[in-house]
């Protein structure tokens, strides 16, 4: 765990593996004295990719200012044709929660984020059942209770935007949302939409997992995080988990059993996430350690 | 665990669920002196099914012979519409190993079974490649190797049964096998023949389940031991495990992992089966405690 | 799971172990018309020794008060020495939280009794931190601030029990409590006080036991619930838990992971308990399924 | 899982954390042309230390003899006070394996070598019980049976020393051997002789950890791997993994459990040794990805 009283910088990169691509990293952060505090990388021989996440102590670093540091860092990536994103510690993410009325994720996550566990803001709390605005404004969350019909869908999204938009959210989870984000959202918030889906993908993807699970006789049932893309449940996942369950348990009981797994593969997703932790390509993810 | 050296019955009930059934079965037992063992039973609400495992020692049961034993019962079972089996500890099964060149699933069950960890005979092998010959034939156990081509599937199959009658074999374990059985073959050991498939069903179902998995970018992977049907990959899940794997893991790791999976997946679900823990309904299995 | 709406009673027994036992408790259940819902049962052969637990619909019972049943039930009891106690479902439990300024075993605790996991009242939380009010009262519920210190522990707990016997509390949960109780309260509350310990008992019992584990290397951390007795962590254990860790978690990493285990460890724990499904003997648990 | 027809080299190094460290040993393999496979990197900002394996293509590379490698890095390890090992994957391991009439890890440990998983040479196995030679001799490896008693141990221990060296072997697993190892044995191999302990340690280090795990009513068992130091059961822990137990286990049935647990810690353990991963420190283990 870094310690929360730093300032770190952390650059997550992908390029096109060859020789020194390390070295050149290493190098520009010692020129400027920049002490790594953790660097994980990745080789991916079958697609030829170098996959890299480094963290850095800003205190001593000769760059302060975030476009100094990503001025002086621009030469070396355009050298190894690097794809990069760099994220600073002192500027903490904002994240939105979708709701419906399943409020355990919801809970959960706003618990995690009272006793410090996430590093973010969470500016507002939108959901289509009125039910959980209490849970939410006990923890000083606006709540803005936005219904979701076949006929206001795109009036919907259009006011969920503008609320994003004020509150300048950069990441954005469905904390079981229960409603089918349109291409247009999709499109907006890319690898920044987090979903939990209730089953161990691709087995159950779509509506009901937990019934056709008991259907099919399963000895595990599972949960899976993953990003949002047009396909349904077909993201890059983040995180997945399973639970052992037996022909004693009924689909109340896995229900029940399902929203434990649930909310640890959410908020682990989460976690990782907010720590600039997770790169995806090729629809699927890298968790750096 | 049941001490190996009681002599024991077991009996494996489902009936449609009414008052006064426990009681009749507890009754039968204590009338001939029958003292209990284990018992569990099931009720499966939505079915409204009742189903129940008893073993009982057969020092001083009154009744002796299994004839004696399943006419005196029969009785019973009528008077609830039960479908019943009894299974004698000093009876024990009779099973055939089915394997490929892919030899962990068969040195596993070999050497656990040399060292008594299967409570059964394995009269037989049957492979269809003749690299597994040695390892068969160092547990003192007759190898037959049976060549699969397309053209001749049903002499092949011909020459399988003539071999398992001989034997007298009642369980089939197909230990990586990678040969599709013939409806006939499925039809003539209903609920006696044992699969182990490479994924957590049913995701990944049918042929390179590990190709698949690392090209989802899962999480986890898992084995699944099941009864075969005539459906491929469809039939009652015995048992299911998972394992976690990561972005550093390439196919190979993944197919290296799973082996361990494999393995503790098959071997348990052959064990129950041997203990006559397993009963099979609507496509589902109760593994009885 | 069984159906809330119906009323049930529920039969837990342990006795010496000879024939007739379960032939007994099923006549009596079926002499007056009892529709057994769940049934388990257990024997330690090398105890001899008998343990049942049966749950049946109330409704068609011809017995229908707990005395009529109790009154019933008792020369059955008496004729095969059973040690026993009943539990009916309309009859729910009372159960106190104690705490701690270690707010996620409480919180979540109160969220499962929301959301309807819980079944039983939970007339008031007793703490030795004021930081943890506001929390117990979003969720209507009384919250006790008692401090503890060296020279006020008689004083304080005299003032506990008032609280407790005047709440009519049956069961006591500690959820992260961070306090000894007195030799005098474990006798009070026999079998019917729940802790948490943050480890994988018997491993690192008392104090620090997140130091302890990351000072020797484990590479699992784990979480153990328990009934308390006069012996500090020596107690019955109803469930354990374990999680993964490597050389790159911290003691605040340990710490952060360790309270996904204690809040599940414990839930379970408090659920099986409520449930009526844990019986003590010889300083273990059983845990009927 | 590296191409095994690639011949690479592996760096294992620990040095006190100081900006540069990486960049030095990123410029050293640059500078000779190295393409590095796979880095892994730790910083244990507690002790101040930092941790590093890094493996690379030898093919390309500029300095080919394993001296000439060493020779070149010993000023940049000198300059940065690292305490270092190479290892060269041409340059196979030799292991010895130890066992006892427990014959579970051996067989399990056998057979993963003869279907390549093991990258090492086995050029004996060294037991106190006849009973398994058939068994090792079948994989085409000498045994030699080595007598311990009371009275003969240090001479015992000459012998086998003799043995180990005239095989060159450098690791050593005691795949149950159930004997414990002289001082003398462990100062001559130190971090090179691996044990399998049968729970999770530190709980039940010692004699007969199944039976006192059964007494104590645990609800998971576990294996432990770990290098052997001259206090019992307290060396640096490599793998751990538990698996759920009940109350209808009895002593028998956890050692069956047990089985599987310590094949698998044992394997792996054993695996990322010979893969250079595990790099031992104030008696705990960085075990590299």
């Amino acid at each position: 765990m870094t310690d929360p009283s730093k300032h770190t910088a952390t650059l997550l990169v992908s390029a096109p593996d060859r020789p020194g691509l390390v070295h050149a990293i290493s190098r520009f952060l010692l020129e400027h004295n920049g002490n790594i505090i953790h660097a994980d990388q990745h080789e991916d021989a079958a697609e030829n990719l170098f996959l890299m996440r480094v963290e850095w102590d800003l205190q001593g670093f000769t760059l302060q200012s975030r476009e100094a540091i990503e001025q002086a860092f621009a030469p070396v990536a355009e050298a190894f044709d690097m794809r990069w994103q760099m994220h600073f510690s002192h500027s903490r993410r904002r994240m939105a929660l979708f709701t419906s009325q399943y409020e355990h994720c919801l809970s959960d996550l706003l618990h995690r984020h009272r006793i410090g566990e996430l590093d973010c803001e969470i500016p507002l709390v939108i959901g289509n059942h009125e039910s959980v605005r209490d849970l939410v404004e006990s923890h000083g969350i606006p709540f803005h209770h936005i219904t979701i019909t076949r006929d206001n869908k795109a009036q919907a999204e259009a006011r969920q935007f503008a609320l994003l938009e004020e509150a300048q959210v950069d990441t954005i989870v469905l904390a079981r949302y229960m409603q089918i984000l349109s291409p247009l959202f999709v499109e907006k918030y890319p690898n920044r939409v987090i979903n939990i889906h209730h089953s161990f993908l691709p087995a159950f993807d779509g509506a009901k997992p937990y019934h056709r699970a008991h259907m099919r006789g399963v000895k595990l049932i599972g949960a899976t995080s993953h990003y949002v893309t047009s396909e349904l449940d077909e993201g890059p996942i983040i995180e997945q988990e399973v639970t052992r369950v037996s022909h004693r348990d009924d689909v109340a009981d896995l229900v029940e059993k399902g929203r434990d797994l649930e909310k640890i593969v959410l908020a682990r997703a989460v976690k990782w996430h907010l720590q600039s932790r997770v790169l995806s390509y090729n629809n699927k993810t890298v968790v750096f350690d």
